[in-house]
């Protein structure tokens, strides 16, 4: 079960190994993060949404659902995030003739910022709007030409303090 | 890109937009909590058991198991909560001539209670028995008219006194 | 790496080896389960959710959600159940002033049966019923002396008449 | 363990309980989709990007893989997308100075279409880009006042001419 | 949200970019694997194994649920393979004075074969032997002087021969 | 729904029911393992690796990806694993002209070591490697003669000396 003196891999020989990295001597401190993103449907899609006549169920439970579970499911989703204990969360939309924006918050106690977490929960409610009014969507060839998803950003990050005692 | 003046969502609009509770401000302190159901199952597979002739495994053992990534799993399968660093959990069984009551204790340092996590994993637990069994409790039809889960219930339970900087 | 002639571990030294059951030689047919089981509340609880002030989310929307993620998890929480490409669900509910009953059908297409995936999909149901509500349940010690699941179990099972060649 | 004549839940009750949609009848036909999105960055960022100098490794690497994962995962973000045995995918890169698109293709032999599997994985596949180089696009108060992902959609989907057969 | 003329990645730009490969062209036939790897432990754990003395739990009933359970996790931790619908499989044991061989079987009808969903399972069965036992084969520094998993390998690969078409 | 007086299951009765040890107790200090393992090649792989043509990607991007969302998912994957909130990792590589080695390096405060993490990021990380280059490890008869992971090991643990509060 010897292994013969092995050659250690060099910069040269191997693009930008990835790396989660050490957040081990920051503070535990609150974090914040609100992000939002929009999805563009059909008038007569967001007639339908209105008249709560969706058969798949009410996009906005069915976003807001999937946006908390998405939250907690983030560091499985983004290979580099580290886990982070979510202490809190709350989903919001607005709404146009032709358009649903969802915004999350994330709040947690911890040492690395919670933005990709609220991206994320962003990012997985707006395809779970896509997918329960996706037969609405659809022109005669089965195609999509007037569904997207846009905008989605960070609306703002927020830490304390940084208390004496932390490092 | 821009969103035009979108439209507040009004509570009139929509009807109880989930949220998972923002616990930031409570203080980490030791909780335990203790969960039960009950099994009940025909007479003769539990002489099967007894005897440790269930093709599929020991139920005791499954039972066991899987328990405890129940409890790991908790925030997956419940939707409103909290990821929480489990630290201890024991698992604990009683019988009688048609039935097997599983009993799930949890142990953890944080900010809300275990007591879902017990309840989840009692009920995966005996979930796992009714598999490994349903064999012997089918009838002619493929049905099932003697096997019910009843009864799943906390038990206690138990929080230590709040320090008293914690609020 | 050479492993000395290893005794085989035989039937006496090890008790009932759990195993996944072979059913490569079944045919692929229509599946169809339906579970139910039902939780036990406070009136007074009841009486919140029927006026929509449950501050966690509405929890039929919740449960329903939670059912159908539940379907599509059961293979990973019940050890020894077969992945089941699942093609159709749906919820339903029962309640009385101080009941919620859920009922949960699954359809596939399938070498084995779904009863066990609907059975989950109740348990985690009624569980996510559970937490959404558990603030109005606990009395003054947080203990929980009312709630109560109860009666899971499985209302009928059915499958298609095997075709004759049963690929 | 009686439960009293239980009231129906009428329509008048609740709002659109959701339900996944039984496919059982469909037939089992090839099914492509392509899906691409975009993620603006900074131009300095993409010069980084383009000289291998990110710290936490290749965006195109981990939008690769993470794209491949998220595809698997669909049926669990996605709350009523059907589980889908995938049987291949591609993930290509198109950049300017200030962004990257990332477009996906997913190959299935299914009764349903790929289409949400495909765009699950795009938006995965640009969140963990977001993520890898998120230190770069951060300003003096930690904002992201740049960073924008859009235009999410569906380029094209593709199915097999239907078997006579089948629905 | 136009994208300006994207210049496509060249092969020059990005090195072996990751796909899944593309089965879908490929029949349906019966498959089985077998692999097997061994963990070396110190005597006096094998002799606390012997006489059901370690405290954690049995490691054969430990390692074969873990083992089962990782079979169907495969396409998660793997990130290249195809979802397979699993239909079986069995884990098997041999033992020395000083080490565990681990040997797990793997049935499935796909299109592609399962040897890697049997190396998984195998991997993990053996590190759940090692978490359960690791109070015993530490040193007094907390080091683990003894402990090795070794000679994980397929010990053959089976499948059904082609049906002529392929079909 | 009354549970009449059960016999209490003695040790008699089960053999070494499992349990996740206690951890509640212990103070959180900074923690720290390597671990490492090695797959053996044919000498024509690690040729086709050398010169970038593995047509399913690279294998050390593809271990290095996969290692860091294993440590994430160990405590899914190991029973008796507490869940631990890592806080770093890195991945390194040797080779030589048959064979790679991964060693993984995992960093958290936590109340029990990481090793088992570190080790379930080798083992998978390994397992990917082997995946994404099996196409040129088969003989005529789709075997895997060659093909071997051997001596997955513990490096080192390391744990900051105890703060005098904790026990």
């Amino acid at each position: 079960m010897a292994r013969l003196v092995p050659r250690k891999i060099s910069s040269k020989d191997l693009h930008s190994i990835p790396k989660m990295i050490d957040i081990s001597g920051k503070p535990v401190i609150k974090r914040e993060a609100v992000a939002e993103g929009t999805i563009y449907l059909r008038k007569s899609t967001m007639e339908l949404i209105e008249s709560g006549k969706i058969e798949k169920g009410d996009p906005f439970q069915i976003a807001t659902f999937s946006a908390i579970q998405a939250i907690k499911n983030t560091p499985s989703s983004l290979v580099m995030c580290h886990p982070i204990p979510i202490e809190g969360s709350s989903v919001e939309f607005d709404k146009t003739s032709d358009s649903i924006t969802v915004r999350v918050k994330v709040v947690a106690s911890s040492k690395t910022g919670v933005e990709m977490d609220a991206l994320n929960a962003v990012s997985v409610a707006l395809l779970n709007i896509w997918d329960v009014v996706k037969k609405y969507e659809k022109n005669d060839q089965g195609q999509y030409p007037d569904t997207r998803i846009a905008d989605i950003h960070v609306v703002r990050k927020f830490k304390e303090a940084k208390s004496e005692e932390g490092k």
